[in-house]
């Protein structure tokens, strides 16, 4: 079955997203925030963390099913890429706006490219999020290849400048689901099996979050303020319990490489990443 | 400062408590359910447990001040009861009325006992909940000592017939007070020094959960429907970390007698405690 590649320019439903700092505090748990980063946990002097971006904006890739027709259970995270305009107020009511960039055909399947926009209750821009999501056996319909993200972003040759770990703990996508993302595939070992995988696998955006708050800590000074962008390839699983590793070359003032990997397996989780920091 | 005692027999504030799946699912987090123990962190064939029932009924707790006067940093959960009428739906609208039943003077503090009956919008009872208020610095007024827990249900001389062991998370207390108790002690090491601790302490009503999750898999084969009532003492403090070991002794075939320490510093945390069994 082949994509229907009239959904390409379509706008996706908006969405809205209130929350209070519950939700934010059970996201900075969620991709692994621990008591000593008090200020992510704690409604006192609260700060949130920037990959928190793609929470209210997760529902703009949850309705590409009424534009396009493909089997959820095929959807991998591909791609993310966040950019933030403001730092994000720790409660209100977020809007939305989504469309389909692009839909491009990698052969083992296709690459559906989603551009959203959130804004405040007052109409201005918080956060873009670029969502790029792999849903697998749906290319080969001899559609454009599109722009290859493995050479981009690539890290030199030398020592990272600052390698970060943070272990995850056996139940992170049990807990890191309850901020949005209830996609069965990341806790019900059946649901795991049916889609090719051993055992539920964690969130491709868990994993954003756990290398964006390295990044914040690692060059940031753990100021939101500070981190501009952020964008990455999603190259690898993460099970619940590894050990993410980030690793950070400085390119720049104000622009770092990044790749993860799991320093169980050894295997890159996140590659081709790069942040923009003020 | 005497505590007015005018207070007892006094209706509080009645609270109303809507919650989804969701609530259900950070709460068995909070108090330690792990992904093995599917049925409670997943929505798919949700159980709630058991002593969720404190949940919808702490505001009653919390609206203490509304008819007594007291330093609230004073204020440690000293006893709790529950008695379960039907299993807990995994959503609603629960009411629940508290009344306060009695104050007793203990000499280093006094003891506040309120009840509160927990409703579904159908009007059917769900639960009550037992409350027991220790206020530190209120006794010496020369009231009512009141009944001693310390005779009550203590478990025989011989071993238990089980013992569960919980490891708790440095950042417990953190998760678990997103389901509702936000009482700073729990998370604020400047507030818990002011409160004579020499850092955060654990939720009583969270190591309440853990104790209470140990007797639901010790002696109730994991079925929510089989626990009946449960009442604890809280004889100690547990720091988040630590790890949690539950004893159980069979009394009968429906009944049995409890008490929980700390393994790192085998402090009684859990004393006089027995459950109900179906």
């Amino acid at each position: 079955m082949a994509l229907d590649l009239s959904a390409i320019g379509k706008q996706l439903p908006e969405s809205t997203y209130s929350y209070g700092d519950r939700e934010v505090m059970l996201y900075a748990l969620g991709i692994g925030a621990t008591t000593k980063e008090l200020d992510f946990v704690y409604e006192k002097n609260l700060k949130v963390l920037p990959t928190f971006a793609v929470v209210p904006s997760f529902p703009a890739l949850m309705s590409l099913g009424t534009v396009i027709e493909f089997n959820p259970v095929m959807l991998l995270h591909g791609e993310q890429r966040i950019e933030l305009k403001a730092p994000i107020p720790t409660s209100g009511t977020l809007t939305t706006k989504g469309r389909v960039r692009a839909i491009y055909d990698k052969g083992s399947g296709a690459v559906v490219i989603v551009d959203s926009e959130t804004k405040d209750a007052s109409g201005a821009v918080l956060f873009t999020n670029t969502f790029g999501a792999f849903i697998r056996g749906e290319g080969g319909f001899g559609g454009e290849r599109g722009p290859s993200a493995s050479g981009q972003n690539v890290p030199p040759e030398r020592s990272p400048d600052h390698t970060i770990e943070y272990q995850t703990s056996p139940d992170q996508a049990t807990l890191y689901r309850l901020s949005g993302d209830r996609n069965p595939l990341h806790i019900d070992p059946d649901f795991a099996k049916m889609a090719g995988f051993e055992r539920p696998i964690l969130h491709g955006l868990c994993t954003f979050g756990y290398v964006g708050r390295a990044v914040l800590h690692g060059v940031c000074g753990g100021d939101p303020a500070r981190l501009k962008d952020f964008e990455v390839r999603f190259s690898g699983v993460v099970y619940p319990g590894e050990t993410i590793v980030t690793q950070i070359w400085r390119e720049s003032d104000t622009r770092v490489l990044v790749q993860a990997k799991t320093a169980e397996r050894g295997d890159a989780v996140i590659s081709n990443a790069a942040a923009t920091i003020a």
